[in-house]
């Protein structure tokens, strides 16, 4: 069972902006990059070939406590904080070294896809869902 | 005095993802364009020439209501919904047609940047906080 | 007969980098806005709901000869350089005002997808051939 | 002396686009992150904090045989092909495995920045000429 993921990464340049640090944006791709990797980490892909399930975010938001620069290293630290029938919620914790600099969450739903059909909410199916469950302590 | 505005947009390319729909992140990144361009209406820059001035933000949340597709015509309705001596908070909405797309909020402070010093909140000064105003009805 | 389109754009905030320009490899973005901007000029569009085919590119090179900063309005003069039965080629001149920013050229191929097919090169539509021609006087 | 440097990498959801497959202008970010992974090999940064040396890309071409998908692993082999005295050119090939996914070079100026001054061509100072060297058998 599977339910957090520390994911490392450094900034790379063209994630910086013109007022010279990491642009507000990316942070979402960072805590969704965590995201994948604990799937990964877990046997699991969110876009498996041949499957037509998918999970698009219902909601995320983000705090911003303090700034990134051009090649500093720092890690994402992912957690699953609630799991229902639909929907997978989780919370990261941006951290260079002792320095918190960002905390946020998201919300992903399984949806159905299929050509020429609108999305569809669906049950996360029992092989996946079997293999996550939520962190001890994670915020809700 | 300046409270609102309406931004419209069409989805780019390289703005969706495998999933065939708008990437998150970029709504984020949508609200923003919105913000910039009500200062613009304002006749002000968030980032004037020679100013020491920039606008980070504290906080970004979004509620995703649809998908959006490529090629895709839509606005964003941002409003001013609080201003403090330090902080401005916008709500937007993201509308394609009559279809709610999206909700969010983003709170930007203000803060001073010297060469080689850390960013140090600000208050706003007299020249801004006098353009703006709080939009009726938004959400605070 | 569509050759040309000129695609007018303003900066926005999060295509600009820490070194305070717009990061170059927007350039290949700007370009490829401007192709599909003369795609619905010419009533089509590269990504036809229900179409199985898809333009990917070949080729894309860009000489930069100037900068772009934060909120400057420019204008990427977009047009056919070339077309053979698989594939079109475009050259684009990025102007801001007066002032030349950068000259690139990129070359797209037909192709044809079917689900759990690889990519198969494919001849361009007469529908859609019949739309274009090559520019006078556009490099080849 | 520093020449050449492997740069391993995973494709990332947000760098696919709605044909399936990593969006083109990723490539060139790509090349770029390899770049400065060479640079920090050899002890240096591009944007070494308190120095006002630049280094802008004055031209950057790409050549696209294959498609990288969502999660694929990848290596992005760097050499330099050039140094004059006042510019780097670098050759690239994206490799997946055994299949050649990319080809491109770019070419970097060394300029000088003073605030609110333009940019100025600029010799590249001794201490960073003197850490690379052309890679034997990179194509010029």
């Amino acid at each position: 069972m599977f339910s957090e993921y520390r994911h490392k990464r450094r900034v790379q340049f063209y994630e910086t902006d013109a007022a010279g640090i990491v642009h507000f944006s990316w942070y979402f791709r960072y805590m969704e990059e965590a995201e994948h990797a604990l799937w990964r980490e877990a046997g699991l892909s969110v876009a498996q070939p041949g499957s037509d399930l998918h999970w698009p975010r219902v909601a995320a938001s983000c705090d911003f406590h303090g700034a990134l620069f051009f090649e500093q290293e720092f890690e994402v630290w992912i957690r699953i904080s609630a799991i229902t029938q639909k929907t997978i919620r989780y919370t990261s914790e941006l951290v260079r070294g002792e320095t918190k600099i960002a905390t946020g969450t998201h919300t992903v739903a399984c949806v159905r896809t299929r050509p020429n059909e609108p999305m569809r909410s669906a049950t996360i199916p029992p092989e996946i869902a079997g293999r996550f469950q939520v962190a001890p302590g994670a915020d809700p």
